[in-house]
């Protein structure tokens, strides 16, 4: 078998690790209250693979054969674990899916590719043969980007890239790196560091998602605003397509026609086998800063966050959370160690800021990342720290941001822990216009809470702005509530109420998740008809048979 | 007939203005030694339109009464001076056709739609009645985008956005005005400044180019390392294509697939017609300088480009010449104005130089533009003035500067002024990564120089850098020699050298002129054989019987 990690069948990241509350005294309170669920009683007993009755692979002799041809014996799995781990992403629909046992249709054969070679091959077999192939990066895609449709009646192969994780050149002198598309993201950043660079793309998914999964679905990451997002950072490709191999030359900018780049990014597998992305990079920087700061209410810092997207400073973040992320920040503090209410310091100012009139049950935390050499550190800082007190912001200084920084990729463990307690929780994120935000949030919040009353359970919705632009930013909701035995029925509900009313109120389906299945039904109301009828035709165009990740983005 | 202004039937720009040489001593020596032309003698005599021979139209009446319908009787024309003014664009094939009165193929009318509405008349027409549509602008384009094909046997209509050029709304919050796409660049500008905004979009084409056309083509503008490209600003739009209308929503970013946007962007009018625009805009900025600075060689002012590029200022503007566009430029002063070589300062400054060894012939002239607050102007000046020191480079101050953005919009009318005097000129321009850039700007010069060799022709290739981006940069190359008898056969061989050249030498065809006719046929080159089979499935899907500008793009 091939040493290619994935994570926990059941869940996410690395089998070993989980969320303890155990260090966080104000978490088990905070929990009851947010969505009325008693941490301390015992958990759900773990699930074990055998009782899930995984459904026997519907594989010929002669396919079996040719894909052992294609990648060789020892690349090609067929046991129950690796097909589970390739049926499903780590969406809440997925997950739920995993711990009912409902698995209608999985992959019949997981294959691993070394080269693009392999994929050729394999991609060519497909089109002989009439298989579906599902590639597949780091598995945490949370859009229903990645399973088999139920009714799917061909021979279906997952295509695991993670044998093709190397970092094969770096163009110092154009900050350009031509990368294999199966790196993960700590394997990718410890590659280039070690040669002095770094790409800067940090999604909250890095630690389990791969370059060739961040451009098949238009990825975003924590410092986007300096680096920008995938869709910036990839400038060449190479896309195995059932007639051929799509070549995107790595030029800075072009001028010919439609963009096929684009039309790869986002393509969910479906416009072919991604094998290889050039990728800007950039020297690490000579200081990297993050500040925390902290606002009387919501509207005033994302009007602040506003005003710095026009200013002269360029931060690397900028995120501010609303004030239920804000207590949901407080409430997941340990016991002895950085900002809190608990401690002196924080006492203190909480003290000082309820004299100057505010409440802080509004008080929102917010974090600005700044880069570069010492003199620019100083000028950003002094921009955006006039601009921060000119909404009524105060700084917080290093501390809460270094604690932010060490477990930012931890949040998605949470999941795994409520989920066993009976909560479901997962999350959606919008981008929109400046002028629409603050509408839309208050819309998204009360729509959703409606919900959660008329179906009767504690709910918890919060939010944070996670990237600014110039006409705009993103909105990264986060929702949780006490599920009963038909959790996926009320999911839709939640989902159906942030997805509409993103669309009602003027932002997007997705700012950087993808479309999936798991929001392909509103696809056309944010591209409109004639926009999804563009996207078929360059799907059918490139693979009129669908023999690629078929159902995915649009239906057909 | 309507209030819409369009250039010179037979060159550039506005009646009674032309390029004159009188007031600029050093000019006549210098095109004497470029293009072995003698200016001083007296020019062709101007063309008349009678002189053309314009083909009648051929439409029937029917289709003129349905075109009535369409869009009113006083917004269709079918007058010779009209139909020859939207037969072509601006290339020096297209110039050079007209002055031979070769017009083998002539749009059979002219229509001014007034509204979305009158264009979805149009487009629905020509489906009905098997019209070919060629949506027209500012009519600037030079890669052969706006003519009728010569073999086409349908009735051909020119639709001229002109009368739609409304900003029709600006959001102040969230910095997005949206635009009519028939708006010319300086009414824009005036529009959007009167509020207080601007959308900081100067292509060299700008006094005679629309929104329209920039989203068309892919459009850069001399501002655009702040601004952004076209792709960068047009956030929203509408586009009315057969079957229903493309509504790309103005959302800041988003993952919802193969971007439609990036599709629509580079069209060329191959996807319908794009009648609205929705654009970032900008406050004005309080302070707005250019400075000039001068390099001791062409490759010394790249490698300062480049690390300008990765520094951590971002001027609005990078921009420096190769010695031959600096003598060129030197070439054109006027008598009395600005820094020269014959100035007081010039002088002074230039035996300087030469006492610090520079090869005064080998000078590049270089422009830096700055924009922003007083303090940050001074914080990126010292950073790039750090780094334009390091790389040799002297400050000239802002004097050639003021001059260079006065006349940088008059440039093309020396084209038409050489033609007057047998001889050809044009522009080419590509990108690629920085560690290509100088032997791709090399090995064009030297071939380029061959094929004016292998002609026998006295020619002249210079070449700036107009804008930098974090992985590479564009080179803008213009060309000029004394034609023969068949200038467009000799055209083709220099027009050969450029475009190959870029191709193999890692570049791409057009970094924001668009492919039309005059690129086409290196489009697979450069997008791969499976790039083309997207943008002509995308162009199939949206146009299936090529109503719309057909041959364009692809040649199909």
């Amino acid at each position: 078998m091939p040493a290619v990690k994935h994570m926990k069948w059941w869940g996410w990241g690395v089998e070993g690790v989980s969320f303890h509350w155990e260090d966080k005294p104000a978490f088990p309170a905070f929990v009851s209250r947010a969505v009325g669920i008693d941490i301390t009683q015992p958990p759900e007993s773990p699930k074990t693979i055998e009782q899930l009755h995984v459904p026997a692979p519907r594989i010929s002799d002669e396919v079996r054969g040719r894909l052992t041809d294609a990648v060789g014996a020892t690349n090609v799995a067929y046991d129950d674990l690796d097909r589970v781990v390739h049926t499903y992403g780590k969406s809440l629909r997925d997950l739920l899916r995993l711990r009912a046992a409902d698995l209608p249709r999985v992959p019949d054969a997981i294959v691993y590719p070394g080269s693009e070679d392999d994929v050729r091959a394999l991609v060519d077999l497909a089109g002989e043969a009439d298989l579906v192939l599902i590639p597949f990066g780091g598995g945490s895609n949370i859009s229903g980007s990645l399973h088999p449709l139920a009714e799917e009646e061909r021979t279906v192969v997952s295509v695991d890239l993670g044998r093709m994780d190397q970092v094969l050149e770096v163009d110092e002198d154009s900050g350009l790196a031509r990368v294999q598309a199966g790196v993960l993201g700590p394997d990718l950043e410890t590659q280039l560091g070690r040669r002095g660079w770094t790409m800067g793309h940090f999604p909250d998914s890095f630690t389990h998602s791969t370059l060739g999964g961040w451009v098949a679905t238009r990825s975003s990451g924590m410092q986007s605003d300096k680096y920008g997002d995938i869709a910036r950072i990839a400038r060449g490709m190479r896309v195995v397509q059932p007639s051929g191999t799509l070549v995107v030359r790595p030029v800075p900018s072009t001028s010919t026609g439609p963009s096929t780049r684009e039309m790869v990014l986002g393509s969910e597998g479906r416009l072919g086998v991604i094998t290889e992305v050039t990728v800007q990079v950039h020297r690490i920087p000579e200081n990297r800063l993050m500040l925390a700061y902290l606002f009387p209410s919501f509207e005033a810092g994302l009007a602040a966050m506003q005003e710095i997207s026009t200013s002269d400073a360029h931060p690397s973040v900028t995120r501010v959370s609303d004030q239920y992320e804000t207590q949901m920040s407080l409430a997941t503090r340990k016991a002895s160690k950085g900002f809190s209410v608990s401690s002196t310091v924080g006492a203190q100012l909480f003290k000082h800021l309820e004299r100057r009139g505010w409440d802080l049950d509004q008080a929102c935390l917010s974090f600005i990342g700044y880069e570069g050499g010492r003199a620019h550190v100083a000028h950003e800082k002094g921009i955006v720290g006039a601009i921060i007190k000119a909404h009524g912001g105060v700084g917080l200084g290093k501390g809460p941001a270094v604690l932010y920084d060490q477990k930012k990729f931890d949040t998605p463990y949470i999941r795994d822990f409520l989920l066993d307690r009976g909560g479901a929780a997962d999350v959606s994120e919008t981008a929109a216009p400046w002028s629409k935000l603050f509408p839309l949030y208050t819309a998204v919040v009360e729509n959703v809470r409606k919900v959660y009353a008329d179906l009767g359970v504690t709910g918890w919705i919060m939010c944070h702005l996670s990237h600014s632009e110039h006409s705009g930013a993103c909105l990264y909701f986060t929702f949780a509530f006490a599920h009963d035995d038909n959790p996926i029925a009320q999911y839709d509900r939640v989902k159906e109420a942030l997805q509409g009313t993103f669309i009602e109120a003027g932002g997007t389906l997705s700012h950087h998740h993808a479309v999936g299945t798991e929001h392909s039904r509103w696809l056309e109301d944010d591209i409109s008809t004639q926009g999804v009828l563009m996207v078929q035709g360059v799907i059918d165009t490139v693979d009129p048979t669908h023999q690629l990740n078929p159902g995915k983005i649009t239906s057909v």
